[in-house]
């Protein structure tokens, strides 16, 4: 089980390596939320999302006979970017299994990581047993993207950067609001929290439709979505909370929000006018809930992380046409 | 004349206030690029742009009798942002005098930070004139957007962090490309790394048919543009090099670049897919001078600044659209 020794650890084998990630605002993002809104900006992290931290801290905590034989990741997304950048970089071979269906860009872009890519039919073949079999001939560690201590421990030390931006903004007491999918960055970021600014609270945010987080907090046990597909915050949607995550979450964190596909869309337009920065909406969901249910929020400040910024040119154009800029 | 001593009593009067922005990187880029390329990304500084730093040095100098009066600019763009804000958090009154064909979107931006907007007919009326009169009547303090001594100094802030950040990186020799209009930026930050970087060399970037700076550079002596409109970098269009920036730049900068439109564009493309920032066409043009004229630099870095990111989502939508994404 992840601690925070474990937090500590990562982020010492991350020094020099992550970027530590700005926490921006804007008078005119305080004036919607009705209360100071400090964004963390972690789309700016390499491979645009906190996913680099979480691959970065798994490849470099493989022994050197493990690191030379490679690691294998599953993943159509950021954590297939993360994990594939950390590998090169500690020149660890890499496998990523992704479906055959996945944009061309993404596909290219794994590639151009240095990544061997691995395509799948999504309707005639099983991801899980081609990676097994891959994993087992080759001997290759498999990095999960959340159900792994050291990959929480990476996404934790973007909370303990946020307990320190927190300090030097004199805040000891807000809500930190988390974009979660499978809740390794909600698990990470509040053991953080809860050993350096326990006046801090996780609450993670995820898509309307597709909240098993916020209903397993709320009900004590895990809760499964009941679809898949659906959301533009494709980043964000996992069947339930994970097997470690979630007992983590359980104890740490205050109530989840859910925001509308509208609302993820309006917020990447807000952060393009008002803060600069490139959200895709799945990193844009705590965001929103910060502006959009400032009901549900107590204090005068929150703490928001803009978890990553892997978003279309079509969509995102789409997203300032709709909300303006 | 402005020299390192008022670059650190600014550096001391900004901490807390104006954010220290990341220098961000990505393999891609490098790739375009055939070297590194560290990008100091002021569009995410407080109102988009680097102009914070240098409207913070200047209300932050003024005597309290001053600033209870208050004071002025003219501008319709980054430098009246930046100014309206400084005065706003030390409770300064604030004109900015503005033509009235600006973008809707600018003028209700700076008076919700708190500045009188005094417009004026572009055809009709002398600006100069108005802003001399309103300046009187009331006993306002001008600030000037490029030639004024603690503008200088604050915008020469931003060349500490980068010469601080080069150590951290390793960096000890490379060309530093800035966006140039008035020359502001590139004096205060050639200042700074003249002091604490030596190593570093500023080089100003400016649009094709408006390279005032790097014409008058070539020749050593002070050469107008033809033309003040037609550029989409219309942020750092001026019509000639600065009286009191002129001479630090001349001593100090190696050859500048001038880089079309397009490349502009296309940089701002390149930066929303591998960087996740926002650029205006004229905050991009040290970045498309580093991707685009990789014969005119030497060495295996070269660090840019991305200046500012106050763009119209049109324009932005296209530039994706264009340049893909």
């Amino acid at each position: 089980m992840t601690d925070i020794a474990h937090i500590e650890a990562a982020a010492a084998r991350l020094a020099g390596h992550a970027l530590r990630t700005p926490l921006l605002g804007s008078a005119f993002l305080n004036d919607i939320a009705g209360r100071r809104v400090w964004v963390k900006a972690e789309c700016l992290q390499h491979t645009g999302s906190f996913k680099f931290r979480g691959g970065w801290s798994a490849v470099s905590a493989l022994t050197p006979n493990q690191r030379e034989k490679g690691v294998i990741a599953y993943s159509s997304g950021n954590h297939a970017q993360g994990v594939a950048l950390a590998a090169q970089r500690h020149g660890a071979p890499c496998v990523i299994v992704m479906p055959g269906d996945a944009p061309r860009l993404k596909i290219a872009n794994t590639r151009d990581l240095g990544a061997e890519v691995v395509l799948y039919d999504r309707e005639r073949e099983n991801r899980d047993a081609i990676g097994a079999r891959i994993a087992a001939e080759r001997s290759l560690t498999l990095i999960k993207p959340y159900d792994e201590v050291e990959v929480i421990a990476g996404q934790g030390t973007c909370g303990l950067e946020i307990a320190e931006q927190a300090t030097e903004h004199r805040i000891r007491q807000a809500d930190v609001i988390i974009p979660c999918g499978g809740g390794g960055l909600t698990a990470g970021v509040g053991l953080a929290l809860e050993s350096r600014a326990p006046g801090l609270r996780p609450r993670p945010a995820e898509p309307e439709g597709f909240d098993d987080t916020a209903r397993s907090l709320a009900s004590g046990e895990v809760c499964r979505n009941a679809r898949l597909a659906g959301s533009l915050c494709d980043a964000i949607v996992t069947p339930a909370p994970g097997a470690l995550t979630f007992p983590i979450n359980r104890r740490l964190c205050g109530p989840g929000f859910a925001v509308t596909d509208d609302e993820a869309l309006q917020a990447v337009a807000l952060a393009f006018t008002r803060l600069k920065i490139v959200l895709e909406p799945g990193g844009a969901v705590a965001l929103a809930a910060a502006l959009f249910r400032p009901d549900q929020i107590e204090g005068d400040d929150v703490i928001v992380i803009a978890s990553g910024g892997n978003i279309d040119a079509g969509l995102f154009a789409s997203a300032l046409s709709r909300f303006g800029g």
